[in-house]
């Protein structure tokens, strides 16, 4: 008789619950709920293009109705019963912190905050903190030039302390009210269990590694010395945190009887740490030393692993170089791209209305297809909500470079693939030159099964075959495989991976004349992002964007 | 009784016949011919991004229709009488050269070359003769300084000698068969007055001086040994090329009967030499010294004049500095911006094919409009067709900068207006800087009247009050003036300037906050206007816009 595990994965829009087999990684049911608040999940503030939040009763509400419904599609199965699943795991997107009261209620929930926006959940994607991350950046590079240098040499704004910090100082009752903050990924494993107190929490090295500056080289988070020096106030956000963190292989605790009745599972199941979609994501590609895993979807997450055996060298820009925060016994190795289907769906949504039979991503896709690569004269910058690795700087935006009379709305859109595609190969060169080994780079995330052109764009820039993780759902299936290595159903993530994951027969060759010419392409972006985005460019330039975003921010909101 | 003038204004689209009251200014009567072939009138190739073309035959059959519908017009106007009519004048886009046979026929009359696009009118927004143009450039730098000292330092792929150049190159054959070659705006009045052959064709200075190098200081055009060196071909183009050129003070024949009767007027009227649209244009909107006259319509054209006793010191950038290419008596500056409403137009038409509810002119402008200065975030530069002044180089493409996921395209909308203006801005200064004097702001062109908000930006940026002339046809009242002058209808251009034309009582003034934020963005184009426009800017990235042209080309031509 088959054995099941349950994959949470909480994404940007909704999250999804998936019942896989974990004999074969065969998926027995899922089901996807919507969000409610906000633009299809995400709240926004007009005046504060920085800002995106999410409601915690969404992660709730989610919670339930996706895991049943999962369960009732899981049902039409021959044989299927919710007593054969032995476990759950959870991944969620991140930094996405979420203040909660002192018993470990979240704040969004009293009725004194429900109008405040800086009680919701700071979702990954909210920049607001971008003058903190300044700040803590300039801190850590004077006291603990350690701390930066296994997160890319800077701290972004769309991190765990950026975001407290603000708060700090734009809704200082709010920070003055909570008991601690909780990253979602560890937040819901929390829920289920019943261990959200914040004495009780305990947190997920993935979150923590890669967005708090937690290592246990310096015992964990960051000294409260150096948080009071930022903040005399953080110090209490210090203290409320544990000093020891876990990994995906351990269980947080036992599906709470309240929370089994909900769901309809089988009461005291264990519940693996949670991590980062993309972490779990590239669990559930199958990710191994020697594999890059790219999940490509809103935004894009690269994930590589070393023997911790290895003796790895600070890697700079990349987002974090955490030990186990994606396997156990293994580095893992972060990087990412800040917006990628995002970009795409700007160009659609956005500047593009033109309805479905003329501005829809099929239309374009189909047009942009016959353009030969360099045809269009365009070279865009992929930086529209900024760039997390190399660069690490959430001051850099979007650029089109190359516009004329004749310029299409395809050639944009390709493009604006083509930016992509430059920025992954980056990330690609930057983790060669330091000697992580990339001989198979395996894709998931909607892109990579539903875009082909973006593919083969990726594959003929990239200058290397692609292939395609076979499960559509990786994170959800991430997910369920900490789940079933929590339980014992799997003694190791290697044997779960051997059952559970694969890649497709089909995959993406480099086309060798257009490789030559995005080359050449290539050689003009990196000019273009030296000299715009670094201080080592030639010129002086580097300072152009930021100039901009301030007179913007003082236009929207007066001098500060 | 009333006397009259025709004015005939030949536009990049359509011609406009406008029958004018010499005494007052006033509109008998006006009819507009929309050129019948390619895309309204512009014969393009999509295999050749840079080539405009033009059919001679949509010139003559829209001479006597736009003739004949403005007559019929004016003839309902109490006491008018086609007798009335004093004069003729012209005006016309340029340089845009024609290839005629031995006879003075245009080659693309006859059989032979009725399918060869080189045989038709290379309309001034051609770029295909951009190699040429920097051979053209580079020679006259190493052996004739002073042919480029009074052309801006650069000669520019739009003119005569580069369009010439480039068929005798890529169509020898249609080169080798015309006896000359003439601009439009000499074309027309020849045809007018029966001196089409090579030997009788009266040239005019407008057209000589700021696009073929003629200037009095060295006897006309370029000297033969120059061309020689160029190609030894060009040689018969020259000696195919009279030594002096005429003002539009000069009548350069009297109507034929032949075409007397095919308008409708009486044979031996004066017909003034013919100039540019946009010069013409400045006549009409009352130029004097001190005053800068800015066209805006598709493109941009500036001008001012200066006193032939002033000591005039070359000035870099500018299309040129011609002795009475204006008035009789002045010298005329002529500056201009190679894309300005087509830049507006091609968002509108092509990038926003939202359709009239959605993306229109006046629904972007309604949302730009509401927009605070500086507060989208965005620079352009608007390079879309290239730069004409001061940076002279049609290898040079349309930058949007600042893009994030949450531009609207308002916000782009507005960027590309502000650009436009930045870049009127840059001219203004120049300008100034080589101490022409700059009391008034006079605007003409489509643009002028219609959108009130590229006004305002416009003055916000320039940070000065701007004008409206009273007439909205400037161009054809400029040629029907000319027309009254050639006749002896008006002694001078001043008498028949202070008869003819005004300006609107509604003025544009500054918004006195919009410009502190406008100064601060200004300077920002300016950073990025030199480091990708000029060698002298910080940076090696001068060659960026090119090198992208030049992948471009190779992949839509192979390399060459």
């Amino acid at each position: 008789m088959s054995k099941y595990a349950i994959g949470l994965d909480y994404g940007t829009n909704s999250v999804r619950a998936l019942v896989a087999d974990i004999s074969t990684g065969r998926e027995a049911g899922s089901h996807v709920w919507p969000y409610k608040h906000g633009d299809h999940g995400v709240i926004l503030d007009p005046r504060q293009p920085d800002l995106a939040r999410q409601h915690p009763r969404d992660y709730l509400q989610g919670l339930e109705q996706s895991v049943r419904g999962a369960l009732a599609q899981a049902k039409k199965t021959r044989g299927f019963s919710a007593a054969d699943v032995i476990g759950i795991g959870v991944d969620t997107t991140g930094s996405t912190p979420l203040p909660v009261d002192a018993q470990g209620e979240p704040l969004a929930f009293s009725k004194k905050f429900r109008k405040n926006p800086a009680a919701l959940a700071w979702l990954w994607k909210d920049h607001t903190g971008h003058a903190e991350a300044a700040e803590i950046t300039a801190q850590a590079k004077q006291h603990k030039p350690e701390y930066l240098a296994k997160c890319g040499g800077t701290y972004s704004a769309e991190w765990f302390w950026s975001k407290i910090l603000h708060c700090k100082k734009e809704a200082p009752a709010v920070f003055a009210a909570a008991g601690t903050w909780v990253e979602i990924a560890d937040w819901i494993p929390a829920v289920l269990t019943g261990t959200t107190h914040p004495r009780q929490l305990r947190r997920g090295i993935c979150a923590a590694g890669h967005k708090a500056m937690f290592h246990p080289a310096w015992g964990g988070y960051p000294a409260a010395d150096f948080l009071r020096r930022l903040d005399p106030a953080l110090a209490r956000v210090r203290q409320s945190l544990p000093d020891t963190a876990c990994s995906i292989a351990d269980a947080v605790g036992r599906l709470t009887p309240a929370w089994a009745r909900r769901l309809g599972l089988p009461a005291g199941l264990p519940v693996a740490a949670g991590a980062f979609d993309a972490h779990l994501g590239s669990v559930g590609a199958g990710i191994e030393p020697g594999v890059l895993v790219k999940t490509i979807g809103t935004s894009t997450c690269d994930l590589a692993v070393a023997p911790l055996s290895q003796s790895l060298p600070d890697i700079p820009g990349l987002c974090g170089i955490v030990p186990e925060s994606v396997l156990p016994g293994y580095y893992g190795l972060e990087a990412g791209q800040s917006a990628v289907g995002d970009i795409f769906n700007w160009f659609v949504n956005r500047i593009q209305p033109g309805g479905p039979s003329r501005g829809s991503h099929a239309t374009l896709t189909r047009a942009a297809e016959k353009l030969r690569p360099g045809a269009s004269g365009l070279l865009a910058l992929d930086w529209h909500n900024g760039n997390r690795t190399i660069l690490v700087d959430q001051r850099l935006t979007g650029l089109l470079l190359g516009l004329t009379l004749q310029t299409t709305p395809a050639e944009i859109y390709r493009a604006l693939i083509e930016a992509t595609a430059f920025g992954a190969r980056v990330i690609v060169e930057r983790l060669e030159q330091y000697g992580v080994q990339i001989e198979r780079v395996v894709n998931c995330g909607g892109i990579s099964v539903k875009n082909p052109l973006v593919m083969q764009i990726y594959a003929d820039v990239l200058n290397r075959p692609l292939e395609i993780s076979r499960s559509t759902q990786t994170c959800a299936l991430g997910a369920a495989m900490a789940g079933a290595v929590a339980a014992g159903g799997h003694a190791t993530f290697a044997q779960a991976a051997r059952a559970m994951t694969g890649v497709l027969a089909k995959r993406f060759r480099t086309n060798a004349r257009s490789a030559v010419v995005y080359a050449r392409l290539y050689a003009l972006y990196q000019r273009l992002h030296d000299t715009l985005g670094t201080r080592t460019g030639s010129g002086n330039q580097f300072t152009l964007m930021k100039d901009l975003l301030n007179i913007r921010d003082e236009a929207l909101h007066g001098r500060r």
